[in-house]
């Protein structure tokens, strides 16, 4: 042997040597930043490259979209071997759509593209600007404020209370994150992270920080958001989220049904009123439908977790968001069950919080504060299941949390007595 | 003769038969698009290419803007061997000029460069930031409201009727397309086809589409735009729509003039009703001028089309719009003959309204409404006149549409009694 | 020699003739511009190439940055040779840090990233959107207006005077430049200009644009803008323009000091007027302190220019404006000492008024007008001193202003008599 092959059998050792997994250090790769300045147009990588002796072949891709009110709007595909996570780091790291086999993760919303922020005014129509973008499986909602729009007090510049026009659902779904990076394990089971943080923090005003990750197991059918919520400023400084999941076609149907362990359900108005002990089931698409909202306060295991779940009518499809109490003690579920073309959905929302307006939910309690440098962490855990097998596990588990363990077919709670309620503006 | 060579006659033969025509199906290319994504920065194409018998040079060009708040803008410059046409989808498939000889369709407004809409805050100076924008020959008002800014009703998410601030002249000249597509006929004449996807819908608002076609055959001195509004809810849904079609210097000047038959024209308000019987000649640029605006109902042919003309005091330039009273059956004409450095423009402008807010028009059933899943269809045709043998054909075409046939130098119709007159709101 | 070789020399001494500076004609260079439509996205020049002779080795770098929601923003770095300026054409031609050795002109916003305008709304949060892009060195506050959120009133389309909220300082720092030039000087000093030019003009609105040359002599410590607002509509036209200079850590800390000397002194209300005793000095960082504003009436020289100075507390560091009384003839002095997470800030603001809603100011006889036509010229000159002996010497320039002479350690002015207060809404 020739010095010089021998040169070349050590460089490809050394070459092989971290893309094997023998090293520990997991495979990082910064997407973009604001700080050094950097960002991938595309960029792709995968198993084959990064865990080799990984079972499942996932890979993740970046990409940039183009054409009308979506040009420039960045998007991350990670699919772990199984299921197809869509984020969307430009919306705020919102989730546009997951899916599996069978279970789409999805909505028809009126809005067709993956609308640039750029575009949103979020104080039109009255403060509904929000809407003109709204068309992800998942964004939140947040930070400074959530819910309806409306007037409501802050602290101005000249440290005077002041009021301002609050806007639906707030900023945080239309800010781009400022630096999105790719982690994934070197060792089994090799999980995949996607970090992301998106500031919403300026002078006279909040300095809240959202840091996410998501993570994700090559070949399962769950995955985690992370999230922590940080008061970077050095004020006490309140903050809303609303984790706001929305549910369409297929698996949302007539028939189709919310699970959900609750210990009080209130209608959010009169309209919603009519139909409460209904509220957990769903009607097929109806010209004309004006939605109708539940405010629930669920009911934890020992640990204070729950889990809130949907299926369809044949038990075929289901997926479930589990999370602590103590992070977000509120489930709202919103029934827009009007025409397929109009957007036939429905949300599964916890929150820190109602999607009331932020002066409501401040006299209620409802409205948390963050000290100077303190953080709110908040996990929830997505699943997904295809077939009637998984579903029935998946419902067996929530309904272990019901009072009664009531069989998968009847409502997982005693509805409320309609005495009971008063509507909630 | 040696097979190569055969061979490569016969690859010869099999290029040029799309090229030649002989196929008859039309040449398309996608610009852009939201699904599946893409967008073409730079794109041409020209008659050499796809209508090699055509008699006519033409081509067509799509580039993208650069510089100050123009960088990103797309554009589309249509050239049929006689007349150049320059397209914006990224404002809402605008029309920024055109332009046949001596005859240039433009205007001089303060806003030098094509605003993108990213830029553009609708709300802005008490709702009038469409202006910041304004500088397009032909943009369109609407869809869900044009007219002036002020309140207005409309439905909320929860169903009830709520009010929100109408901003001047709508969204539609502000949204990018969606899709913008080239076609080209492979038979004679050679028609070019640009069409263009403008979305207006999105959650508890309107579902409205606007699918646009421009059309020009090379070598004339016409182009049409075959325009469909669309209602892709379940709900009826009121729309608006006006076509702002604007002339600056050289054909505006002293002595110019608007020939539109009209069975009625009514001042937009007292100020307009003191120069109500010189509505439809200028003045020079005079600095400080406020616009007038007059409300005209067009007479119709026996097919209820009818045509508006503007010539210069010369008649050696002219410029003309036709069009169904059925589609469009009210004509606006915006005087705002200020000095040249402030916009010295007058507007021409078809509509299914008249510019006042929404409200006012509502009151006075000039707000049409379309029900599920039901289309407006508008064409609109417009002519360029170089030199007087021209104008006069095409005022003489006018003429034949006005009630007692005057010289082409006098008013083509009545002017209405002073006291017929009640300024509108 | 060959008779290729001595072409080659011949080659040579004509590529170097233009570079050496044998030519008088300054190195020209367009980065961006509207017309013709062009925009370099990185570009870079030094004095090797431009200025051969120059002892100062210079260079200037135009790139545009990525991530978040600086994604696109355009950033202009010149270095001197001594000192380096960075410059932001997408915000208004703004300023964002400048740095000499230990002399640092920046402050720590609590927004990180430089913010494209297309997420600003300025009408978010009562008029306070501007803040969420706010962390520039150096920003203009205009030209329409500036100064407090609240309703003013305005000329509007139709003639009729009409109200509109103004917006805090108004847009011109959110505009991106439409053009933007580098010239270099063939001859010593062998200045450096970067020019640029901001458009705040469209229909019914006023038509103001600003002109603005950063002018730097390789080897100095000093820079100089030279501005120009014109008003190129035909109708006198209100302006306002405040140059918003921000001083943070390390140059702000206890013990700092701005010295400006001044015939008038007030505050901009009753917290204010609480420290009016303090007003040249700050303290260290403190949680929850809310900003303190003061309006001064500075003096001048026999020529009416003045300067104001800032330096730290061991006289290390210092940085100094100086201008035309007859240009700007009013100075704010905005102390905003709160923690550094807060933002730590201090401004030193001159301007054509103060920052009181354009109302109050219009009242007290300071909003300029420019006729038709007409242009206001504004030069100001910054100044870095690093060490003792520069800030001793800056110091007894600024002095030589004031009335008595007092020591470097002393107020350079008197402070008015508490009686003579009156806060200014």
């Amino acid at each position: 042997m020739k010095p010089s092959s021998k040169f070349i059998l050590l460089l490809n050792s050394l070459l092989i040597f971290p893309a094997a997994g023998l090293c520990d250090e997991p495979f990082r790769h910064v997407i973009s930043s604001t700080s050094p300045s950097r960002n991938d147009v595309e960029w792709r990588t995968s198993s084959e490259n990064v865990t080799p002796h990984c079972d499942h072949h996932w890979w993740i891709q970046k990409s940039t979209l183009h054409g009308g009110r979506q040009e420039g709007v960045e998007q991350i595909v990670i699919n772990n071997g199984r299921m197809e996570i869509v984020l969307c780091p430009t919306r705020g790291m919102g989730i546009m759509s997951v899916r599996m086999g069978n279970v789409h993760l999805k909505w028809d919303s009126p809005v067709k593209e993956v609308v640039h922020p750029q575009y949103i005014n979020l104080a039109s129509r009255g403060g509904l600007g929000w809407l003109e973008g709204f068309n992800e499986f998942m964004c939140r909602c947040g930070l400074e404020n959530n819910g309806h729009p409306g007037t409501d007090k802050f602290v101005n510049n000249v440290g005077e209370e002041s009021e301002m026009e609050l806007t639906l659902h707030g900023k945080i779904s239309n800010i781009p994150a400022s630096h999105v990076e790719v982690a994934v394990d070197r060792t089994a089971p090799y999980a995949i992270h996607i970090k992301g943080l998106v500031n919403e923090r300026f002078l006279f005003g909040p300095k809240l920080e959202l840091h996410t990750e998501l993570i994700v197991v090559p070949g399962e059918n769950t995955f985690q958001l992370k999230d922590e919520i940080r008061n970077t400023g050095s004020q006490e400084q309140e903050f809303q989220i609303i984790y706001h999941a929305n549910f369409g076609s297929p698996i949302l149907q007539e028939g189709a049904r919310v699970v959900a362990p609750a210990t009080d359900v209130q209608p959010f108005n009169d309209h919603a009123a009519k139909d409460l002990d209904r509220w957990h089931t769903f009607d097929a698409p109806q010209a004309g439908f004006v939605e109708q909202v539940y405010l629930l306060t669920p009911k934890g295991d020992q640990n204070n977790h729950t889990t809130a779940l949907i299926h369809d009518k044949a038990f075929n499809t289901a997926a479930s968001i589990s999370w602590s109490l103590n992070q977000l003690p509120y489930l709202t579920v919103w029934k827009n069950t009007g025409a397929s073309e109009d957007g036939y959905v429905t949300g599964i929302e916890p929150g820190t919080n109602f999607p009331n307006n932020r002066s409501v939910e401040r006299a209620a309690g409802r409205v948390p504060k963050l000290a100077a440098g303190e953080s709110r962490h908040i996990t929830l855990t997505f699943g997904l299941y295809d077939g009637l097998a998984e579903v029935k596990n998946a419902l067996t588990a929530v309904n272990s949390l019901t009072l009664s363990g009531e069989a998968i077919d009847s409502p997982p709670i005693e509805v409320p007595k309609i005495d009971r309620l008063k509507p909630r503006q």
